[in-house]
């Protein structure tokens, strides 16, 4: 038997924190962004999101617990408290007002902001970088950043007016792939696609209205060079400059009778088209690493 | 200027319809699938929708809307009638109660089932299938939907336990899906396995510990033969006996750290992948056609 991690014996002479205890009270604030702004922290609820926190080192402030999680995941309050930082009891209700969902799993990590700035990230040599552009849905936006992990990205960039990458549909829609991947924030997307190009990244627009098919792209062999994708939000694509000042335009084809997909499917498709160009270049095409025009 | 559609004028005498008129209610009543059920009849609200629905004959049994949504989109309103459908003003609490978003955009059409039986489907020698099998999301089995529209499909399959086609929130994640590919419904996945690939097509079951990688398949020109892909639940996949039915269990690679994708974003790959391959089988690979070991 593992014995009781550290802390918790401590809180257990009040009995589990409840909603109104100070750091329950501090700790909850942080569902808003001003106060995640403010404080440079965020909640990562749920014993996967916890335990991704834990494997990346220095991320993770403090965990609350509902006795019976901090029983039934005792590695992660062992893993916190190795790592010298307090694990509290809570109760349920407060439990409850620290996390988001219906049926919360009884632990909640108190976090550090982790985005690096991009050149940082692009000094790491990316192949594939995903630029988030005004995203505004906080699900789609994690649901893409789980899928740029899955296909291989280095970065994902929040760009512009997209939603707070650590904004908590965000988080848990990422499904640990924020603790994974180089989360970078920054204000101006144009400056993004600038530094991109300067890193040697092909620049690429997803627009409905591309001229670029993605298919035909990739029998040409032009996603095989290191790429970066622009998204834009879920109704209105991406601005108008932003799109021009991209390599190119390049539209998933439309097949049936559907006038578009919606923003994460398009993006895993454009992503995995890269991913799978970047590992086999197509026999016959042409040069990896040419040009896209 | 177009005049107002018939019926308008004659409700206009009592004024528009509240949440208390009998067919206000009677309509209402389709939010709940048992009424769907019994009556055959489901709702499809926002301007998109009821073009799409209107555009597929014999499907629209009547519109509602606020005079002003009516006046906005008066194309909607002018279809209705020259189809002879009544057109009903309602008030903007009985617009609330028939539908189900935040910021409904004024009109609401009830609609009749419009599932097609699978061998009806399979009839017209679709080359794509996707078989939801098992979704309980709306949202999901509704973008899936979507996907399978735009990557081509003839026909989706809502099989088994997964959720009611006609649910508001799979029809408005369809994004007008639901009226453009064959919808069938069907109690035992199992016999569509059967029946597809009776019909000739290839039975691939996505699923995270799949013997087979998509990448590989699509390089081996496996994905180049009329295809039905099986796509399981969200937390738990594919039940076992429909994995093993299939002629292959296919993984989506995942190149970087996440556990895998969403369901929307692997169903999205997979499909694709098969669009690709069926409309560009790789020069040098397999003949197309050649069945999936």
């Amino acid at each position: 038997m593992q014995s009781p991690p550290r802390g918790r014996r401590l809180d257990a002479v009040t009995g589990p924190f409840t909603p109104r205890t100070p750091r329950v009270v501090a700790a909850r604030r942080l569902h808003r962004r001003r106060d995640r702004d403010a404080t440079g922290r965020f909640l990562a609820e749920g014993p996967q999101a916890v335990r991704e926190a834990l494997d990346r080192t220095g991320t993770v402030v403090e965990l609350f617990g509902t006795p019976a999680a901090l029983d039934r995941y005792a590695d992660l309050a062992a893993g916190a408290a190795r790592a010298d930082l307090p694990v509290s009891e809570v109760t349920d209700e407060a439990l409850a007002a620290l996390t988001e969902t219906v049926t919360p799993q009884g632990v909640v990590a108190v976090c550090r902001h982790l985005d690096v700035p991009l050149d940082a990230a692009l000094a790491r040599g990316p192949r594939l970088v995903a630029v988030l552009a005004g995203i505004r849905d906080p699900g789609n936006a994690g649901t893409v950043l789980r899928t740029a992990d899955a296909a291989g990205a280095g970065a994902v960039v929040f760009a512009g007016d997209t939603v707070d990458p650590y904004n908590g549909k965000c988080v848990r829609a990422s499904a640990g792939s924020l603790f994974h991947v180089d989360v970078v924030r920054a204000a101006d997307p144009q400056a993004v696609v600038d530094a991109l190009r300067a890193a040697g990244l092909t620049v690429l627009a997803t627009t409905g209205y591309g001229d670029s098919d993605l298919d035909d792209l990739a029998d040409r062999g032009r996603l095989a060079a290191p790429t970066g994708w622009l998204f834009g939000a879920e109704a209105h694509g991406l601005p108008g400059e932003l799109t021009a000042a991209a390599d190119a335009r390049v539209r998933v084809p439309l097949h049936g009778r559907a006038e578009s997909l919606n923003l994460a499917a398009a993006a895993a498709v454009c992503l995995y088209a890269s991913a799978r160009a970047l590992r086999r270049p197509r026999s016959g095409a042409h040069p990896a690493g040419e040009p896209v025009t």
